[in-house]
Protein backbone atom coordinates (compact mmCIF):
# COMPACT_ATOMS: atom_id res chain seq x y z
CA UNK A 1 0.00 0.00 0.00
CA UNK A 2 2.83 2.29 0.88
CA UNK A 3 5.44 3.58 -1.50
CA UNK A 4 8.43 2.98 0.91
CA UNK A 5 9.10 0.60 3.76
CA UNK A 6 11.39 2.21 6.64
CA UNK A 7 13.10 -0.67 9.16
CA UNK A 8 15.24 1.59 10.73
CA UNK A 9 15.26 4.51 13.66
CA UNK A 10 17.87 6.24 11.66
CA UNK A 11 15.24 7.05 8.88
CA UNK A 12 14.74 10.71 9.02
CA UNK A 13 11.27 10.63 8.93
CA UNK A 14 11.00 8.10 11.86
CA UNK A 15 13.69 10.63 13.57
CA UNK A 16 10.73 13.48 13.04
CA UNK A 17 8.03 11.29 14.90
CA UNK A 18 10.35 10.01 17.71
CA UNK A 19 10.89 14.23 18.77
CA UNK A 20 7.71 14.89 17.88
CA UNK A 21 6.56 11.91 20.19
CA UNK A 22 9.12 13.18 23.35
CA UNK A 23 9.41 17.04 22.95
CA UNK A 24 6.61 19.72 23.38
CA UNK A 25 8.85 22.04 22.08
CA UNK A 26 9.12 19.70 18.69
CA UNK A 27 5.33 19.78 18.92
CA UNK A 28 5.42 23.66 18.86
CA UNK A 29 7.63 24.66 16.35
CA UNK A 30 6.52 22.27 13.71
CA UNK A 31 3.05 22.37 14.09
CA UNK A 32 2.20 18.79 14.63
CA UNK A 33 1.76 16.13 17.12
CA UNK A 34 1.60 12.12 16.62
CA UNK A 35 -1.92 10.21 16.99
CA UNK A 36 -1.48 6.73 17.27
CA UNK A 37 -4.02 3.63 17.14
CA UNK A 38 -6.50 2.98 14.55
CA UNK A 39 -9.60 4.22 17.02
CA UNK A 40 -8.13 7.72 18.26
CA UNK A 41 -6.50 8.17 13.97
CA UNK A 42 -10.42 7.80 13.04
CA UNK A 43 -11.66 10.34 15.79
CA UNK A 44 -9.41 12.64 14.27
CA UNK A 45 -9.93 12.66 10.83
CA UNK A 46 -13.69 12.53 11.81
CA UNK A 47 -13.50 15.84 13.55
CA UNK A 48 -11.12 17.25 10.39
CA UNK A 49 -7.54 17.41 11.41
CA UNK A 50 -5.49 17.62 8.84
CA UNK A 51 -3.07 14.62 8.70
CA UNK A 52 0.24 15.48 7.32
CA UNK A 53 1.85 11.90 7.02
CA UNK A 54 1.30 8.18 8.22
CA UNK A 55 3.43 5.55 9.57
CA UNK A 56 1.49 1.85 9.08
CA UNK A 57 2.61 -1.67 9.78
CA UNK A 58 -0.15 -3.43 7.48
CA UNK A 59 0.60 -6.84 9.42
CA UNK A 60 -0.50 -5.57 12.69
CA UNK A 61 -3.25 -3.25 11.15
CA UNK A 62 -5.21 -6.09 9.19
CA UNK A 63 -7.87 -3.49 7.94
CA UNK A 64 -7.64 -3.64 4.26
CA UNK A 65 -10.48 -0.58 3.53
CA UNK A 66 -8.72 1.60 5.94
CA UNK A 67 -5.03 0.82 4.25
CA UNK A 68 -6.38 1.51 0.49
CA UNK A 69 -8.24 4.51 2.22
CA UNK A 70 -5.25 5.98 3.42
CA UNK A 71 -2.91 5.32 0.39
CA UNK A 72 -5.30 7.24 -2.01
CA UNK A 73 -5.82 10.10 0.74
CA UNK A 74 -1.92 10.31 1.19
CA UNK A 75 -0.32 9.75 -1.49
CA UNK A 76 3.57 10.01 -0.90
CA UNK A 77 2.89 10.56 2.75
CA UNK A 78 2.10 7.06 3.78
CA UNK A 79 5.11 5.23 4.83
CA UNK A 80 5.14 1.59 5.92
CA UNK A 81 7.22 0.22 8.30
CA UNK A 82 8.36 -3.27 9.63
CA UNK A 83 6.75 -4.75 12.58
CA UNK A 84 10.00 -4.70 14.34
CA UNK A 85 10.12 -0.77 13.97
CA UNK A 86 6.70 -0.45 14.58
CA UNK A 87 7.20 -1.57 18.01
CA UNK A 88 9.90 0.14 18.95
CA UNK A 89 8.07 3.78 17.50
CA UNK A 90 4.66 2.66 19.12
CA UNK A 91 3.68 3.85 23.44
CA UNK A 92 1.22 1.52 23.26
CA UNK A 93 2.60 -2.26 21.86
CA UNK A 94 2.72 -3.58 18.85
CA UNK A 95 -1.43 -4.11 18.61
CA UNK A 96 -2.94 -1.72 16.17
CA UNK A 97 -0.35 -0.92 13.73
CA UNK A 98 -0.68 3.36 13.05
CA UNK A 99 0.59 6.22 13.27
CA UNK A 100 0.00 9.59 12.23
CA UNK A 101 1.44 12.83 12.24
CA UNK A 102 -1.38 15.55 12.46
CA UNK A 103 -1.49 19.58 12.47
CA UNK A 104 -3.67 20.46 15.50
CA UNK A 105 -6.31 23.19 15.41
CA UNK A 106 -6.12 26.15 16.82
CA UNK A 107 -7.33 25.91 20.09
CA UNK A 108 -9.12 29.73 20.62
CA UNK A 109 -12.26 31.12 21.85
CA UNK A 110 -13.36 31.87 18.44
CA UNK A 111 -13.68 28.32 17.32
CA UNK A 112 -15.80 27.33 19.89
CA UNK A 113 -19.54 26.56 19.35
CA UNK A 114 -21.25 26.65 22.70
CA UNK A 115 -25.19 25.51 23.38
CA UNK A 116 -27.57 27.84 24.72
CA UNK A 117 -26.66 26.72 28.48
CA UNK A 118 -23.30 25.78 28.08
CA UNK A 119 -21.53 23.59 30.54
CA UNK A 120 -17.83 24.16 30.73
CA UNK A 121 -14.62 22.85 32.74
CA UNK A 122 -11.69 24.74 32.95
CA UNK A 123 -8.74 23.66 34.75
CA UNK A 124 -5.89 26.00 35.99
CA UNK A 125 -2.41 25.30 35.75
CA UNK A 126 -2.81 21.49 35.09
CA UNK A 127 0.08 19.84 34.77
CA UNK A 128 -0.38 15.76 34.13
CA UNK A 129 -1.25 15.15 30.80
CA UNK A 130 -3.22 11.96 31.97
CA UNK A 131 -5.30 14.01 34.52
CA UNK A 132 -6.08 16.19 31.65
CA UNK A 133 -6.94 13.35 29.06
CA UNK A 134 -8.90 11.74 31.83
CA UNK A 135 -11.11 14.98 32.29
CA UNK A 136 -11.44 14.75 28.72
CA UNK A 137 -12.52 11.44 28.32
CA UNK A 138 -15.55 12.36 31.54
CA UNK A 139 -16.40 15.78 29.39
CA UNK A 140 -17.00 13.77 26.21
CA UNK A 141 -19.53 11.51 28.10
CA UNK A 142 -21.49 14.34 29.67
CA UNK A 143 -21.48 16.37 26.31
CA UNK A 144 -19.94 19.67 28.04
CA UNK A 145 -19.66 22.65 25.37
CA UNK A 146 -15.83 22.71 26.05
CA UNK A 147 -12.89 22.34 28.38
CA UNK A 148 -10.69 25.11 29.18
CA UNK A 149 -7.21 24.80 30.39
CA UNK A 150 -5.98 28.08 31.52
CA UNK A 151 -1.80 28.64 32.30
CA UNK A 152 -1.63 24.83 31.03
CA UNK A 153 1.84 23.04 32.10
CA UNK A 154 1.34 20.47 29.19
CA UNK A 155 0.45 20.79 25.68
CA UNK A 156 -2.51 19.73 24.34
CA UNK A 157 -0.99 16.87 22.35
CA UNK A 158 1.38 15.00 24.56
CA UNK A 159 1.00 11.52 23.81
CA UNK A 160 -0.13 10.60 27.26
CA UNK A 161 -2.83 12.89 27.29
CA UNK A 162 -4.35 11.86 23.80
CA UNK A 163 -3.89 8.06 24.92
CA UNK A 164 -5.65 8.77 28.46
CA UNK A 165 -8.86 11.14 26.72
CA UNK A 166 -9.23 7.76 24.19
CA UNK A 167 -9.25 10.49 21.77
CA UNK A 168 -11.51 13.01 23.53
CA UNK A 169 -9.08 15.76 23.01
CA UNK A 170 -10.60 15.04 19.25
CA UNK A 171 -14.44 15.28 20.40
CA UNK A 172 -14.31 17.61 22.92
CA UNK A 173 -13.80 20.98 21.34
CA UNK A 174 -10.72 22.82 23.76
CA UNK A 175 -9.28 25.92 24.40
CA UNK A 176 -5.76 27.16 26.02
CA UNK A 177 -5.25 30.47 27.72
CA UNK A 178 -4.51 32.89 30.63
CA UNK A 179 -7.13 32.60 33.69
CA UNK A 180 -7.37 36.93 32.50
CA UNK A 181 -8.67 35.81 29.10
CA UNK A 182 -11.13 33.11 30.11
CA UNK A 183 -12.61 35.13 33.12
CA UNK A 184 -13.70 37.84 30.65
CA UNK A 185 -14.72 35.67 28.06
CA UNK A 186 -17.17 33.46 30.87
CA UNK A 187 -17.86 37.17 32.26
CA UNK A 188 -19.37 38.78 29.16
CA UNK A 189 -21.41 35.57 28.19
CA UNK A 190 -22.63 35.59 31.38
CA UNK A 191 -21.87 32.20 32.67
CA UNK A 192 -21.83 31.25 36.13
CA UNK A 193 -18.71 30.56 37.55
CA UNK A 194 -18.60 27.66 40.05
CA UNK A 195 -14.96 27.32 41.61
CA UNK A 196 -14.24 23.92 43.21
CA UNK A 197 -12.82 24.59 46.56
CA UNK A 198 -13.19 23.33 50.22
CA UNK A 199 -12.92 26.57 52.38
CA UNK A 200 -16.26 29.11 52.30
CA UNK A 201 -18.47 26.68 50.07
CA UNK A 202 -21.53 25.07 49.57
CA UNK A 203 -22.42 21.43 48.63
CA UNK A 204 -22.61 21.08 45.57
CA UNK A 205 -25.48 19.06 44.78
CA UNK A 206 -27.35 22.23 46.61
CA UNK A 207 -26.03 24.70 43.71
CA UNK A 208 -28.05 25.22 40.52
CA UNK A 209 -26.44 23.81 37.29
CA UNK A 210 -28.59 24.30 34.92
CA UNK A 211 -28.16 27.74 33.84
CA UNK A 212 -24.78 28.51 31.47
CA UNK A 213 -22.27 27.38 34.10
CA UNK A 214 -18.94 27.09 34.36
CA UNK A 215 -17.10 24.08 36.71
CA UNK A 216 -13.51 25.42 37.48
CA UNK A 217 -10.79 23.32 39.02
CA UNK A 218 -7.65 23.65 40.22
CA UNK A 219 -4.23 21.28 40.94
CA UNK A 220 -4.82 18.29 43.40
CA UNK A 221 -1.55 20.04 45.89
CA UNK A 222 -2.29 23.28 45.32
CA UNK A 223 -6.05 24.08 44.45
CA UNK A 224 -7.53 27.24 42.78
CA UNK A 225 -5.53 30.72 42.67
CA UNK A 226 -7.29 33.58 44.62
CA UNK A 227 -7.58 35.00 40.91
CA UNK A 228 -10.70 32.53 40.44
CA UNK A 229 -12.06 32.17 43.79
CA UNK A 230 -12.46 36.13 43.78
CA UNK A 231 -14.07 35.95 40.22
CA UNK A 232 -16.67 33.25 41.28
CA UNK A 233 -19.83 33.40 41.56
CA UNK A 234 -20.15 30.60 43.81
CA UNK A 235 -17.76 27.98 45.74
CA UNK A 236 -18.73 24.39 45.43
CA UNK A 237 -17.26 21.54 47.78
CA UNK A 238 -17.90 17.68 47.10
CA UNK A 239 -17.84 16.57 50.82
CA UNK A 240 -15.06 14.70 51.71
CA UNK A 241 -16.11 11.89 54.20
CA UNK A 242 -13.49 9.88 54.75
CA UNK A 243 -9.66 9.97 55.54
CA UNK A 244 -7.56 10.51 52.84
CA UNK A 245 -9.10 13.41 52.26
CA UNK A 246 -8.63 13.57 48.17
CA UNK A 247 -9.86 13.08 44.61
CA UNK A 248 -8.11 13.04 41.51
CA UNK A 249 -9.01 16.29 39.45
CA UNK A 250 -10.69 13.64 36.85
CA UNK A 251 -12.92 11.53 39.34
CA UNK A 252 -14.04 15.82 40.71
CA UNK A 253 -14.81 16.72 37.45
CA UNK A 254 -17.13 13.21 36.77
CA UNK A 255 -19.06 14.16 40.08
CA UNK A 256 -19.63 17.66 39.87
CA UNK A 257 -20.47 17.40 35.57
CA UNK A 258 -22.73 14.44 36.29
CA UNK A 259 -24.45 16.54 38.79
CA UNK A 260 -25.04 19.10 36.28
CA UNK A 261 -26.48 16.86 33.73
CA UNK A 262 -28.44 14.99 36.40
CA UNK A 263 -30.17 18.47 37.20
CA UNK A 264 -30.85 19.59 33.83
CA UNK A 265 -32.33 16.36 32.74
CA UNK B 1 19.13 5.43 64.38
CA UNK B 2 18.70 2.21 62.30
CA UNK B 3 21.59 -0.84 63.76
CA UNK B 4 22.39 -1.33 60.23
CA UNK B 5 23.24 0.65 57.34
CA UNK B 6 22.65 -1.19 53.51
CA UNK B 7 24.02 0.49 50.39
CA UNK B 8 23.90 -2.29 47.79
CA UNK B 9 20.93 -4.14 46.18
CA UNK B 10 22.84 -7.54 46.74
CA UNK B 11 21.69 -7.38 50.40
CA UNK B 12 19.25 -10.32 51.32
CA UNK B 13 16.76 -7.52 53.25
CA UNK B 14 16.93 -5.72 49.86
CA UNK B 15 16.41 -8.69 47.57
CA UNK B 16 13.50 -10.14 49.36
CA UNK B 17 11.75 -6.20 49.84
CA UNK B 18 12.40 -6.04 45.54
CA UNK B 19 10.42 -10.02 45.61
CA UNK B 20 7.98 -8.80 47.21
CA UNK B 21 7.42 -5.27 45.41
CA UNK B 22 7.60 -7.24 41.81
CA UNK B 23 6.04 -10.42 42.63
CA UNK B 24 1.97 -11.40 44.04
CA UNK B 25 3.36 -14.67 44.32
CA UNK B 26 6.09 -13.78 46.55
CA UNK B 27 3.49 -11.54 48.54
CA UNK B 28 1.20 -14.71 48.76
CA UNK B 29 4.11 -17.12 49.79
CA UNK B 30 5.64 -14.60 52.35
CA UNK B 31 2.79 -13.35 53.92
CA UNK B 32 4.17 -9.70 53.62
CA UNK B 33 3.37 -6.71 51.06
CA UNK B 34 5.29 -3.19 50.68
CA UNK B 35 4.22 0.43 51.96
CA UNK B 36 6.43 3.01 50.29
CA UNK B 37 5.79 6.71 52.08
CA UNK B 38 5.17 8.50 55.05
CA UNK B 39 1.70 8.88 54.54
CA UNK B 40 0.86 5.79 53.43
CA UNK B 41 2.83 4.22 56.47
CA UNK B 42 1.12 6.57 59.06
CA UNK B 43 -2.51 5.16 57.02
CA UNK B 44 -1.52 1.81 58.04
CA UNK B 45 0.13 1.72 61.43
CA UNK B 46 -3.33 3.71 62.50
CA UNK B 47 -5.19 0.76 60.57
CA UNK B 48 -3.81 -1.62 62.75
CA UNK B 49 -1.43 -3.39 60.29
CA UNK B 50 1.50 -5.45 61.36
CA UNK B 51 5.13 -4.11 60.80
CA UNK B 52 7.33 -6.77 59.57
CA UNK B 53 10.89 -4.83 58.84
CA UNK B 54 11.52 -1.37 58.06
CA UNK B 55 13.77 0.39 55.60
CA UNK B 56 14.49 4.20 55.86
CA UNK B 57 16.54 6.86 54.59
CA UNK B 58 17.06 9.33 57.39
CA UNK B 59 18.21 12.32 55.07
CA UNK B 60 15.54 12.28 52.67
CA UNK B 61 13.10 11.15 55.64
CA UNK B 62 14.04 14.23 58.01
CA UNK B 63 11.10 13.27 60.41
CA UNK B 64 13.51 13.06 63.71
CA UNK B 65 10.01 12.17 65.64
CA UNK B 66 9.20 9.15 63.25
CA UNK B 67 12.42 8.54 62.76
CA UNK B 68 12.62 8.14 67.11
CA UNK B 69 9.22 6.22 67.22
CA UNK B 70 11.08 3.66 64.60
CA UNK B 71 13.67 3.00 65.87
CA UNK B 72 11.91 2.36 69.65
CA UNK B 73 8.98 -0.02 67.95
CA UNK B 74 11.18 -1.71 65.39
CA UNK B 75 14.25 -3.14 67.59
CA UNK B 76 16.36 -5.18 65.61
CA UNK B 77 13.63 -4.40 62.11
CA UNK B 78 14.87 -1.05 61.08
CA UNK B 79 17.36 -0.78 58.22
CA UNK B 80 19.03 2.32 57.74
CA UNK B 81 19.39 2.53 53.63
CA UNK B 82 21.91 4.69 51.57
CA UNK B 83 20.26 7.64 49.51
CA UNK B 84 21.92 5.95 46.05
CA UNK B 85 20.47 2.32 47.37
CA UNK B 86 17.19 4.08 48.54
CA UNK B 87 16.83 5.90 44.77
CA UNK B 88 16.68 2.40 43.59
CA UNK B 89 14.48 0.84 45.47
CA UNK B 90 11.65 3.26 45.77
CA UNK B 91 8.91 3.34 43.68
CA UNK B 92 8.11 6.91 43.47
CA UNK B 93 11.76 8.63 43.30
CA UNK B 94 13.64 9.44 46.22
CA UNK B 95 11.30 11.84 48.30
CA UNK B 96 10.47 10.26 51.21
CA UNK B 97 12.90 7.97 52.21
CA UNK B 98 10.93 5.51 53.85
CA UNK B 99 9.38 1.50 52.79
CA UNK B 100 8.05 -1.01 54.80
CA UNK B 101 7.36 -4.84 54.80
CA UNK B 102 4.03 -5.17 56.26
CA UNK B 103 1.84 -8.10 56.87
CA UNK B 104 -1.73 -8.08 55.38
CA UNK B 105 -4.98 -8.09 57.22
CA UNK B 106 -7.46 -10.88 56.36
CA UNK B 107 -9.75 -9.40 53.66
CA UNK B 108 -12.67 -11.43 54.35
CA UNK B 109 -16.23 -11.16 55.25
CA UNK B 110 -15.99 -11.32 58.70
CA UNK B 111 -13.65 -8.84 59.32
CA UNK B 112 -16.17 -6.02 58.25
CA UNK B 113 -18.40 -4.07 60.18
CA UNK B 114 -21.14 -2.49 58.58
CA UNK B 115 -23.18 0.84 58.89
CA UNK B 116 -27.45 0.35 59.08
CA UNK B 117 -27.65 1.36 55.50
CA UNK B 118 -24.74 0.21 54.01
CA UNK B 119 -23.21 1.32 50.69
CA UNK B 120 -21.22 -1.10 48.82
CA UNK B 121 -18.81 -1.17 45.74
CA UNK B 122 -18.48 -4.40 44.30
CA UNK B 123 -15.74 -5.04 41.29
CA UNK B 124 -15.94 -7.80 39.63
CA UNK B 125 -12.66 -9.33 37.59
CA UNK B 126 -10.72 -6.05 37.85
CA UNK B 127 -7.75 -6.63 36.28
CA UNK B 128 -5.71 -3.36 36.83
CA UNK B 129 -4.01 -2.38 39.96
CA UNK B 130 -4.56 1.09 39.43
CA UNK B 131 -8.11 1.34 38.62
CA UNK B 132 -8.41 -0.94 42.11
CA UNK B 133 -6.73 1.81 44.10
CA UNK B 134 -8.49 4.68 42.18
CA UNK B 135 -11.77 2.98 43.40
CA UNK B 136 -10.72 2.81 46.76
CA UNK B 137 -9.73 6.33 47.01
CA UNK B 138 -13.05 7.43 45.32
CA UNK B 139 -14.81 4.49 47.71
CA UNK B 140 -12.77 6.35 51.05
CA UNK B 141 -14.24 9.83 49.76
CA UNK B 142 -17.82 8.69 49.73
CA UNK B 143 -17.19 6.94 52.88
CA UNK B 144 -18.16 3.28 51.54
CA UNK B 145 -18.68 0.60 53.96
CA UNK B 146 -16.65 -1.94 51.74
CA UNK B 147 -15.15 -2.17 48.50
CA UNK B 148 -15.63 -6.24 47.56
CA UNK B 149 -13.67 -7.47 45.06
CA UNK B 150 -14.64 -10.76 43.13
CA UNK B 151 -12.57 -13.22 41.24
CA UNK B 152 -9.91 -10.29 41.10
CA UNK B 153 -7.04 -10.62 38.93
CA UNK B 154 -4.68 -8.35 40.73
CA UNK B 155 -4.01 -8.63 44.59
CA UNK B 156 -5.07 -6.10 47.17
CA UNK B 157 -0.86 -5.10 48.03
CA UNK B 158 0.25 -4.45 44.81
CA UNK B 159 2.49 -1.46 44.78
CA UNK B 160 0.40 0.31 42.21
CA UNK B 161 -3.00 -0.78 43.72
CA UNK B 162 -1.33 1.06 46.76
CA UNK B 163 0.18 4.41 45.38
CA UNK B 164 -3.17 4.69 43.39
CA UNK B 165 -5.40 4.47 46.42
CA UNK B 166 -3.14 7.29 48.09
CA UNK B 167 -3.33 4.88 51.38
CA UNK B 168 -7.34 4.39 50.76
CA UNK B 169 -5.85 0.62 50.33
CA UNK B 170 -5.93 1.04 54.20
CA UNK B 171 -8.63 2.93 55.36
CA UNK B 172 -11.53 1.25 53.81
CA UNK B 173 -12.39 -1.85 54.30
CA UNK B 174 -11.58 -4.82 51.47
CA UNK B 175 -13.38 -7.96 51.30
CA UNK B 176 -11.67 -10.31 48.03
CA UNK B 177 -14.23 -13.66 47.18
CA UNK B 178 -15.44 -15.30 44.06
CA UNK B 179 -18.56 -14.03 42.54
CA UNK B 180 -21.13 -16.78 44.40
CA UNK B 181 -19.65 -15.62 47.70
CA UNK B 182 -20.32 -11.90 47.43
CA UNK B 183 -23.84 -12.59 46.08
CA UNK B 184 -25.09 -15.00 48.99
CA UNK B 185 -23.92 -12.53 51.29
CA UNK B 186 -25.36 -9.20 50.07
CA UNK B 187 -28.91 -11.50 49.45
CA UNK B 188 -28.60 -12.94 53.08
CA UNK B 189 -28.24 -9.20 54.53
CA UNK B 190 -31.11 -8.02 52.08
CA UNK B 191 -28.89 -5.26 50.40
CA UNK B 192 -30.02 -4.78 47.43
CA UNK B 193 -27.76 -5.05 44.23
CA UNK B 194 -27.67 -2.56 41.82
CA UNK B 195 -25.40 -3.33 38.84
CA UNK B 196 -23.86 -0.94 36.28
CA UNK B 197 -24.84 -1.84 32.82
CA UNK B 198 -25.76 -0.15 29.64
CA UNK B 199 -28.67 -2.67 28.71
CA UNK B 200 -32.06 -2.84 30.40
CA UNK B 201 -31.03 -0.11 32.48
CA UNK B 202 -32.45 2.57 34.41
CA UNK B 203 -30.86 5.89 34.74
CA UNK B 204 -28.78 6.04 38.33
CA UNK B 205 -30.20 8.75 39.56
CA UNK B 206 -33.60 7.76 39.14
CA UNK B 207 -33.16 4.83 41.37
CA UNK B 208 -33.19 4.71 45.49
CA UNK B 209 -29.67 4.34 46.95
CA UNK B 210 -30.80 5.54 50.50
CA UNK B 211 -31.73 2.02 51.80
CA UNK B 212 -28.81 -0.65 52.28
CA UNK B 213 -27.24 -0.71 48.56
CA UNK B 214 -24.22 -2.59 46.62
CA UNK B 215 -23.00 -1.11 43.12
CA UNK B 216 -21.54 -3.89 41.28
CA UNK B 217 -19.27 -2.91 38.46
CA UNK B 218 -17.23 -4.84 35.72
CA UNK B 219 -14.23 -4.20 33.47
CA UNK B 220 -14.23 -1.67 31.42
CA UNK B 221 -13.93 -4.22 28.03
CA UNK B 222 -16.11 -7.13 28.93
CA UNK B 223 -18.62 -5.45 31.54
CA UNK B 224 -20.60 -7.85 34.24
CA UNK B 225 -20.96 -11.52 34.12
CA UNK B 226 -24.84 -12.67 33.46
CA UNK B 227 -24.47 -14.23 37.24
CA UNK B 228 -24.59 -10.66 38.37
CA UNK B 229 -26.73 -9.23 35.87
CA UNK B 230 -29.25 -12.17 37.08
CA UNK B 231 -28.23 -11.71 40.45
CA UNK B 232 -29.60 -7.73 40.10
CA UNK B 233 -32.73 -6.00 42.01
CA UNK B 234 -32.26 -3.49 39.43
CA UNK B 235 -29.89 -2.16 36.43
CA UNK B 236 -28.24 0.98 36.46
CA UNK B 237 -26.49 2.92 33.77
CA UNK B 238 -24.68 6.49 33.64
CA UNK B 239 -26.08 8.31 30.85
CA UNK B 240 -23.30 8.50 27.75
CA UNK B 241 -23.81 11.45 25.92
CA UNK B 242 -20.79 11.89 24.08
CA UNK B 243 -18.61 10.21 20.88
CA UNK B 244 -16.02 8.25 22.60
CA UNK B 245 -18.60 6.38 25.11
CA UNK B 246 -16.43 5.02 27.58
CA UNK B 247 -16.06 6.13 31.05
CA UNK B 248 -13.15 4.76 33.42
CA UNK B 249 -13.98 2.28 36.10
CA UNK B 250 -13.52 4.94 39.23
CA UNK B 251 -15.08 7.36 37.25
CA UNK B 252 -18.04 5.46 37.02
CA UNK B 253 -17.78 4.43 40.77
CA UNK B 254 -17.70 8.03 41.91
CA UNK B 255 -20.36 9.18 39.54
CA UNK B 256 -22.72 6.22 41.50
CA UNK B 257 -21.13 6.87 45.00
CA UNK B 258 -21.14 10.41 45.38
CA UNK B 259 -25.33 9.73 43.75
CA UNK B 260 -25.92 7.65 46.75
CA UNK B 261 -24.39 10.28 49.19
CA UNK B 262 -26.32 13.05 47.84
CA UNK B 263 -29.58 10.78 47.91
CA UNK B 264 -28.72 10.14 50.99
CA UNK B 265 -27.77 13.27 52.90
Amino acid sequence: MAEVLITSTQNPHIKRLQALQQKSSERRQQGLFVVEGKRELAQCVKAGYGIEALFCCPSLLGDEQLQAWMATQLQGRCFEVSETLYARIAYRGTTEGVLALVSPKPAVFSSLHLSESPLIVVLERVEKPGNLGAVLRTADAARADAVIVCDPLTDLYNPNLIRASLGAIFTVPCVACSSDECIRFLKERGIQILTAQLQDSHLYYDTDMRRATAIVMGTESTGLSSQWREAADAHIRIPMLGEVDSLNVSVSAAILLFEAVRQRM
